[in-house]
């Protein structure tokens, strides 16, 4: 797991080994390589933010810490199904630094390890027994995989500034949004609160998407693992794109020759160089900024806490991290 | 739909109805083609079994008949996406006389087809409100794939009958008990008859693979729409050909050839003609009808409704159908 040396870590930091460790327990009588093509997944890391936004918030709102454990590792689980899955139909060879597990596993194993790690996910969550909480975790997996299900398919796009927010919104911030609204659930607080916590998580997504969108033309190759700009060269247009498309309307075609990947490899290396000079990565960067300062915001009304003081730092470093 | 002239057919039909429509009908706001594929999966066919065996098992016990579509929809809905799913790994292009998802999608838009499936059943499950439900919902889920990797990373077999017995229990009979012991628990019943009708899903669940594995050598081509003996010439063993390798003990390696696929095609043919003139078909019956009587044995104790004779007649019909 890659750590941050933010305080809002160590706030959980015991809770957070217990979800690892439920991750890592199903109920028993699986084949013994479903737990070594778990344990990859688990052991290539990620920040475990979307565990981190269920614990903090359960604490700050006095949830049953077993129930809080149990959502935080249901939430992660579901999270590791689709990317499983999407390493598979991108082809990815890398993700954070590790070989993806369809570099290792056949097709039907790739397939059918992401279909195992989706039950899990939902046994996790049906362990929990509430029945609000079944109902939003299955209305989120139905949300993400649309998302790329019209991804894959394309879509009439009338307005790509709308396409943008919807396609961020099912592939991170669904999963951020029900996070905090099911961690609100287990919560013996008022549906104004559960509704409170909801729009944090779905505004901290987005702003976490937008720095991921940004990292993507910023970072070196070297820190992504995977090439700059990975998105634009797969004809993905992104918050800076975006931007920066508004910004030089004079070639109106920029857009469907970037959609319908036309443009020669030099014509891109030179858009991209273009796009990273440009203000169209503060511009990006600020409209980030605005959407954690709302979710900031949102947490004046919940009770004042150390997991609260967590929560603010949480959405604040999701806008300045560097990975 | 097949239809089959079976009066267990007629008492359920008007709700079968209903489940293909719940089933058609999702929550909406999805990509249309999602439309395009459940509608070619739905309209594809298949015997309705298992959401048969739940709306008669509800009706017997008086469960509440909207929970009851919801649930014979779900059960459906989650057998829909395994197949999805199974057939892509596969690589089948003939299910039922049509052609298979894969043949007409992409890789990455089937697994996604699957996936949404399998949300969408999560979702219908959920909506019903049962705790108890949503979490054998799940598990059934995790035993259905958990048998297929099984079956794709192979296992140490030390009791090939009992590795049959695993394996079918996993691929359908599981899911055959999960629909009449949800249905029970939709009713106001005690836990025993809970307890008694899981049992009975079992069982008949458990019969109806061993009649495939029948039909599968006993079928003409045309029939089934697969080359006779399918599971055979990909080295799967099940009831007839294991009946058969005890009858002939004197060929000891055979089990082994099979499995590790070193055979000629000669031998094969020879081996398929072998087992199909031999009392193996007959003795594979016979223990597909005990599992069927155990089941009707166990409708004694059952309200006398229409629904049981309805169960009674699904049970013979399991054994005595050749499609």
């Amino acid at each position: 797991m890659e750590t941050t040396a933010a305080t809002f870590f160590d706030l959980v930091r015991a809770d957070l080994e217990e979800v690892e460790a439920r991750m890592r327990t199903g109920p028993g009588g699986h084949h013994p390589q479903l737990d070594d093509a778990i344990d990859h997944l688990l052991t290539s890391g990620g920040k475990r933010l979307r565990p981190i936004l269920v614990l903090l918030t359960c604490g700050m709102l006095g949830a049953d810490c077993d129930a809080s454990i149990t959502l935080a590792a249901a939430v992660e689980m579901l999270h590791t199904a689709t990317l499983v899955h999407d390493d598979l139909i991108d082809g990815s060879l890398i993700r954070r630094g590790y070989p993806t597990l369809n570099t290792k596993l056949s097709l039907g194993a790739t397939v059918l390890t992401g279909d195992y790690i989706f039950a899990r996910a939902a046994h996790l969550a049906s362990g929990i027994g509430s029945k609000a909480l079944m109902r939003i975790f299955s209305r989120t997996l139905m949300t993400i995989v649309n998302g790329e299900i019209s991804q894959l398919f394309g879509t009439e796009v009338e307005d790509i500034r709308q396409e943008y927010f919807d396609r961020i919104y099912a592939k991170t911030a669904s999963l951020f949004e029900v996070s905090c609204e099911g961690a609100a659930l287990l919560s013996e607080c008022d549906s104004e609160v559960v509704g409170t916590m909801k729009s944090f998580g779905y505004n901290v997504g987005i702003a976490f998407q937008i720095v991921d969108d940004i990292l993507d033309f910023v970072s070196e190759q070297e820190q992504v693992g995977k090439p700059v700009a990975n998105d634009l060269r797969h004809g993905l247009i992104t918050l800076p794109t975006l931007y920066y498309l508004e910004s030089n309307p004079e070639d109106g075609h920029l857009h469907d020759k970037l959609v319908q990947r036309t443009m020669s490899d030099k014509t891109i290396e030179h858009l991209i160089q273009n796009i990273r000079n440009s203000g169209a990565i503060d511009q990006a960067l600020e409209q980030a900024e605005e959407f954690t300062s709302t979710a900031k915001k949102l947490l004046a009304s919940m009770p004042s806490t150390p997991e609260r003081e967590g929560l603010y730092e949480l959405a604040d470093y999701v806008v300045q991290r560097t990975i």
